[in-house]
């Protein structure tokens, strides 16, 4: 893998994306100050949805935290995946996120969770879905792929890169990963929002019942939209100091949604996607997707980012794929409201154009971009001393599902020198 | 959608596929002894593995009915996804196939199956995975696809397009699929095979703990395959008389594998991909795979074999799809052996260059290829009186894993004077 990341050390990016112009201007040099250690950067969202003002702050909160700890990894002299799993736990940690604890409850009051993680070295995939009973499906998914990586089983058996429900707690408790009874992880609040949304569902069904107007049923119900809390997926991108990359994705999926759904955060290409530096692929890449999970999957939307932004102008190009391969895509030409956001990160070793920078420098671009009302975001570089963190919102005016905000930022890390 | 055709109308292929040199010539011309309806065209595979001769007949033969199947659905005026969905029955229900009747028994002696389903017209998609009880998978995905065209469920719920397990079993029980036993889907054959892989199992396992080392378990294990049957996923892609494409594929996935793994089958994008031609893509495309699922997963074959085929020479692009992006795939190269085989249509439609072609004629050129020793096939057009079948072969001295086989043909379908 060492030669994919010599093959992007040519090349300089002549187009680099310009400062965002949001009041929190996330424009900055890891230069500055740095210890001589570049040990890596992480990008966290904690969902695509719609955060009020009083929930922002414990989503700043917790993105904040998640950057610290992949921070704390990468300081340790971890790598991305590591690191990104790290970030991870501490996002389905919190009651707040629709992952891990605190999770959506399904239609029959369970909570049942998708996860996958995808190594940009390796190029391996591990994923979960629709696992009960696990308090960090992300652990599970990283623990596939590392296994995965291991290569073949007794006889000659392929290890599995995707595993569900009873089958994938079987095999997380079997490798060591502490069963966590599903009553424990739900929330005063996730239990209040599955009342709530009963309630609101049963009095639908009884209006389609009297009227048996199913067509009508079918059009009058298309504008609703789900508890606000539906759409909160975490995930994280991370970059390592030696250019390796990983994302992941954890998702306790659609409130209400039906028992067995399993929704992007567990599909190959949809809920993440991480790929190192090759010589057909200038730019190191990964991406965490969250919002609406079939409207990612039918859009392979991680991948076709990560695609993308391969091409000279990141920002240009995560417009254009927002736009014409996620909004206006033909895979969702039936949907009125298109609900998605990404993080993305692509990077490439550069030359400085300082005489005190280092040659071996690496050139992070992040983004992130929704057509949700709103996405919160964070953001830390190895030397930085805390995260920053974003509640980014669509412009005045602009339609969910239809408009789309984009923002990101430039990260230069000079590379170790010892 | 109509659209999406008539832009395809205006393009004549310059360079159509040569004709295959195997000693089943499958080049056909549709129009002579054309009643003036062109209903369609159906391709099948009962999977990409080791076909012995003796084998070999009755895979012909359940080829040949599922050929029948969809024709009989496309002469009755069926669609596309509906002439897929029969074709797909008839495979699951022989129990010499690795789905439905007779699946691949999983490390805990039970059956559980993969399958999906996708309308090239309406580019929805329907998935079902490590589903027990259920006779024919495939109708579970395709009234998954049905139910999701109809739009959203009661309170604005988005309708699950993937659905795994216990869950995907209530759903499909609740919408009128009969349940079936799983001790009714297991055959004698494979019980027997059950036996033979687990006594096989311990054994290596055996060996393993006397010896305590693991890495030469890990490495000495990496030749021996699998039971012969474990790869014989099934598939079938369709295009019916107006142009439009679909295409499935049903697997009781790897044998011994673990309780809830997910393979191929379910994994959109990976297992089949369907699109009608549109603006951007002159053709319609339908693919369908085989092989173990978690190469086909990570190199997401079908959806970037229906990509390359977009290209004016089909044989061409999927030769170098196949060589590219599954053999020497970045994604795989940690396996010494990548296995998998691909059914591939794409037709558009064309003015003929004799006076008495239809100018609506549909042209459809049809393609196999495969990297495992062989792979059964069977093809139809509605204006054939039988299916034509082919066990294709690895040319002599050629590695599985590491050399691939493509042959395929063309049939022109005169469009409908009614």
């Amino acid at each position: 893998m060492e030669k994919r990341i010599n093959a992007a050390e040519a090349r300089q990016p002549s187009h680099l994306l310009s400062a965002p112009t949001g009041s929190e201007s996330p424009q900055h040099d890891a230069d500055q100050g740095r210890d001589g250690k570049a040990v890596g950067f992480v990008l966290v969202h904690a969902g695509a949805g719609y955060h009020s003002e009083s929930k922002a702050k414990e989503y700043k909160h917790v993105c904040k935290r998640a950057c610290q700890r992949a921070v704390e990894k990468l300081k340790a002299g971890a790598m991305a995946v590591e690191a990104v799993t790290a970030a991870l736990v501490e996002l389905e940690d919190s009651p707040f996120t629709n992952a891990g604890m605190g999770s959506n409850l399904n239609l029959s009051g369970e909570i049942e969770c998708d996860a996958s993680i995808m190594d940009g070295k390796s190029l391996h995939f591990g994923a979960v879905g629709a696992l009960s009973g696990i308090k960090n499906p992300v652990l599970v998914a990283n623990r596939l792929l590392q296994e995965a990586q291991k290569g073949k089983l007794s006889a000659g058996r392929i290890p599995p890169c995707f595993l569900v429900g009873k089958g994938a707690y079987h095999w997380a408790v079997h490798h060591g990963i502490p069963p966590c009874p599903s009553e424990k992880m739900a929330t005063k609040f996730s239990m209040s929002a599955y009342k709530r949304n009963k309630r609101k569902m049963e009095l639908a069904e009884k209006v389609e019942t009297e009227y048996k107007q199913t067509k009508k049923r079918r059009q009058s119900s298309e504008n609703q939209e789900n508890d606000s809390g539906s759409l909160d997926t975490v995930g994280a991108i991370v970059v390592d100091g030696e250019g390796n990359v990983a994302a992941a994705v954890s998702s306790g999926g659609l409130a209400m949604k039906h028992p067995g759904r399993v929704g992007q955060a567990a599909h190959y290409g949809c809920g993440c996607w991480a790929e190192n530096a090759w010589n057909l692929n200038p730019y190191s890449t990964a991406v965490s997707t969250s919002g609406c999970g079939e409207h990612l999957v039918r859009t392979v939307l991680a991948r076709e980012c990560s695609v993308a932004v391969q091409s000279e102008d990141a920002h240009q190009a995560l417009l254009e794929t927002m736009q014409n391969k996620f909004i206006s895509s033909p895979f969702l030409a039936s949907e009125d409201c298109v609900l998605g956001g990404v993080i993305v990160l692509r990077c490439c070793r550069c030359v400085g154009s300082q005489p005190h920078q280092d040659i071996q420098a690496l050139l992070v671009e992040f983004l992130w971009s929704h057509t949700t009302e709103s996405m919160c975001v964070g953001y830390m570089s190895a030397q930085d001393g805390k995260a920053k963190t974003h509640i980014s919102r669509l412009p005045p005016g602009a339609v969910a599902g239809q408009s789309l905000a984009i923002e990101g930022g430039v990260c230069r890390l000079g590379s170790p020198v010892d």
